[in-house]
């Protein structure tokens, strides 16, 4: 009946995934981590590497005053208050440690200075030394390796098996599948002595699935992730019983460049440069219309969508802070100017409002204080009168589902009908929803995915061993 | 293996059911209606009555230009363009006819005279002659006994039945069944030879799953809904592997009345004349802070879902269109004053503030346009300074769940994992997501329920029979 046997299996193979895997692999001999796609990492090797943490050494060392209670204060704002704030705590909560925990167990590099991300109260942000969740992702699979949990790649969840008693007791699979092929592979049956951990990821790439959800992201609208964060495990787990959470929630990224595909360069730019030591502009007017520190939904809300083109600008002095600013220039996301009547004429920008626009807001840097919009002012914010001037065209993309299936603090899966946990499921990361309510905050996610990942390969790996 | 058979199988008894049953027995011989509760109507008998329709004689006769378009542009609006459009299509687009078809067909008593409720452009709401929406619900229970469609009462459903082709063939209910007491009662099988109609309502009385979808509704936020509103058929529908729709856009009406439960009668004469031919005041300030005839959600989110506390004001010439006016006042729900100094009194209202605001709002009446917040005046408004006064203390309470499972324009049930439809698997009414999007405009729900009841009975009824 069985094809293969583990203590633990684990459902895809990005932050969540990895974490739950080498928590569950200190309780039990036996993990295994089912990677849909060629290459493992999911959607989290190819994200920002950014980490939320309230209450960090790097806080410490620049006098930041923070809480899990502050953060979780943010958490709940920008979620509009959707949030299942159970859940929610426990992020916040465990934030600090599990960044701790990144660096002694796996060693993980982050760059000695914070970033303050839109809709933080205070910079509370690590960035990983090289400015990608594959600083995260890469030590994770080094520590998979030396402890012997293997990553079978091409290998894609087609059924969970439940047991008499309704428990999951193992997966059936479809290995060498070439993802999307529904026809490829072929099929096993894993058995899990202990548990299932579903951990894999959103659905923003789920054109059909994600239109149902929220019928305005159309299928030409782009999207920041990796190809297969798709619905089918998802899927599965609703069928198996699960509780859909706010599916509709679906956030787009405000920062994303116009002139390349995905998540690519340009993100990370404007959000570590362009909206925290710059200004955001109305193509149309050549005024600020936000608060380019809000939170995402704020930002998308004001940028209407897709109907108002604007561009991000930031001097030469704000540009210290881009970390992927060669790769931006060399792929033409963000360009270089001498003046900001080149940048004007270049990006058809109305000169005299744009210029009027950057001297109000100059005016309001020497006063300290944004009167206008209320955005919070870095500490070691200038005036924006340093050339070279840079800009990078902006455009929302589809980038995260708030929304999944509902876990309890134990990360067990619910079931729709009792109300109850499922027996021996569990569930971590963007699969997750509720944690975020109506929308997460940038760096969140990571500290989120790391923190439930362990909780949940944590209670797989102490589920009593089946006979 | 079964204990009864009919062609079509009905689950739910408010408008959405008893149209299906109707159109359905039309087409084929035999029909049965299921409902969970001791009465029939579930929360379409305790409504307001209210029918939106676009085109209809009663426009035509006071000479308001409407059309389809125009009504599916008001719920796109309103719903903030997450609705379903196709589905939202045809509700516009069958209003007329439909509405036609409950006086021609069921002999519902409308009155002569249209309303104009929040959101919708122009008036285009009939109103039953008894402001109930028993007032459609009797007379489709009569046509029901006519056409020897048995209402079934206290059954309960507990389990579809499906065949080897994953289609449905019929339902486990429990009769006798005590709702709701999940012990009480005796089982039974009923086969559906043709299709099985979901038509069971919202959720708005289920408290803990309505606050997983939305966590600020807890326990104690009080419901408009009839208390058998509850999750049970939808989440068998789910568990079908029907699609859910977005579950955590759930409707408060900003309407309701502090000093009574449920809907009520305030909620009908806020609806009728407060907002329409009153003023909504802010009781900190006496001033207003909002179109009184904005969209629900808008009037909610203005009134900061609970913060904000409220009372509506209408004078002697508003009054006459409070159809439940007699009622109010017997109950305490509506107060009337001689003056408005004995309002502000009794309302613990500031009084020069709330004179210099009416002052304010009747000059924009001998204006004819509302600059101030944009509401679209009745043409047969006067200022308000016709003793006596009457003012209502208002509350939002949960009052309709937006979303639901997921139908086609056939109004199939559609399968999550292959998206097409379920077989003989039709859905109408509440328990159906996506049509109104983020909010529900007032009126619509009749429209929507009748005339999507009506296609789910007649493509029911025309699947061929099981042998």
């Amino acid at each position: 009946m069985w094809d293969e046997e583990y203590d633990v299996v684990i459902i895809g193979s990005g932050f969540a995934g990895l974490s739950a895997a080498i928590e569950a692999r200190r309780l039990c001999s036996s993990v295994v981590v089912l990677e849909k796609m060629a290459v493992p990492g999911g959607n989290s090797i190819i994200s920002g590497g950014l980490f939320a943490a309230a209450g960090s050494p790097l806080q410490a060392q620049e006098n930041i005053d923070d809480s899990p209670e502050l953060m979780l204060a943010d958490m709940l704002a920008a979620g509009h208050d959707f949030n299942h704030r159970d859940l929610a705590g426990i992020v916040a909560e465990k934030s600090a440690e599990t960044l701790q925990w990144t660096i002694d167990e796996l060693g993980v590099k982050y760059r000695p200075k914070l970033s303050h991300l839109g809709g933080h109260s205070v910079p509370r942000t690590y960035n990983t030394a090289n400015t990608s969740g594959s600083g995260i992702i890469r030590p994770m699979l080094v520590k998979c390796r030396e402890m012997d949990i293997p990553i079978r790649l091409k290998t894609f969840l087609s059924q969970l098996i439940t047991d008499e008693s309704g428990a999951i007791e193992g997966v059936a699979v479809i290995e060498d599948y070439i993802f999307p092929n529904r026809e490829s592979g072929i099929g096993k049956r894993i058995r899990a002595k202990r548990a299932v951990v579903m951990a894999a990821g959103g659905f923003s790439q789920d054109k059909k699935f994600r239109a149902i959800q929220n019928p305005m992201l159309t299928e030409d609208i782009e999207c920041t992730n990796h190809r297969g964060a798709t619905a089918e495990s998802l899927i599965i787990a609703l069928k198996a019983g699960a509780i859909p959470v706010q599916l509709s929630m679906i956030q787009l990224g405000p920062w994303a460049s116009r002139d390349e595909e995905g998540f690519g360069v340009g993100s990370m730019f404007s959000m570590l440069a362009g909206f925290p030591y710059g200004i955001l502009i109305d193509l149309r007017t050549g005024e600020r219309f936000v608060n380019e520190q809000a939170d995402r939904k704020l930002l998308v809300d004001a940028m209407l969508n897709f109907d108002r083109e604007s561009i991000a600008i930031v001097d030469e002095m704000g540009v210290r802070h881009a970390s992927t600013l060669e790769k931006c220039l060399k792929r033409g996301v963000v360009r270089k100017f001498d003046t900001i009547e080149e940048l004007a004429i270049a990006n058809q920008a109305p000169l005299i409002p744009l210029k009027a626009t950057i001297n109000a807001y100059n005016a309001l840097i020497e006063k300290g204080r944004d009167d206008q919009f209320g955005k919070p002012l870095p500490k070691d914010l200038l005036p924006l009168k340093h050339p070279p001037y840079y800009s990078i065209r902006l455009i929302s993309k589809v980038h995260y589902c708030m929304g999944g299936i509902q876990i309890n603090t134990r990360a067990q899966i619910i079931r729709i009908d009792t109300q109850q946990p499922i027996g021996r499921f569990y569930a971590a990361g963007e699969i997750v929803g509720g944690i975020h309510g109506a929308s997460r905050l940038g760096s969140n996610a990571i500290t989120d995915c790391i923190v439930f990942g362990r909780i949940a390969g944590g209670n797989a790996a102490n589920e009593p061993p089946r006979p």
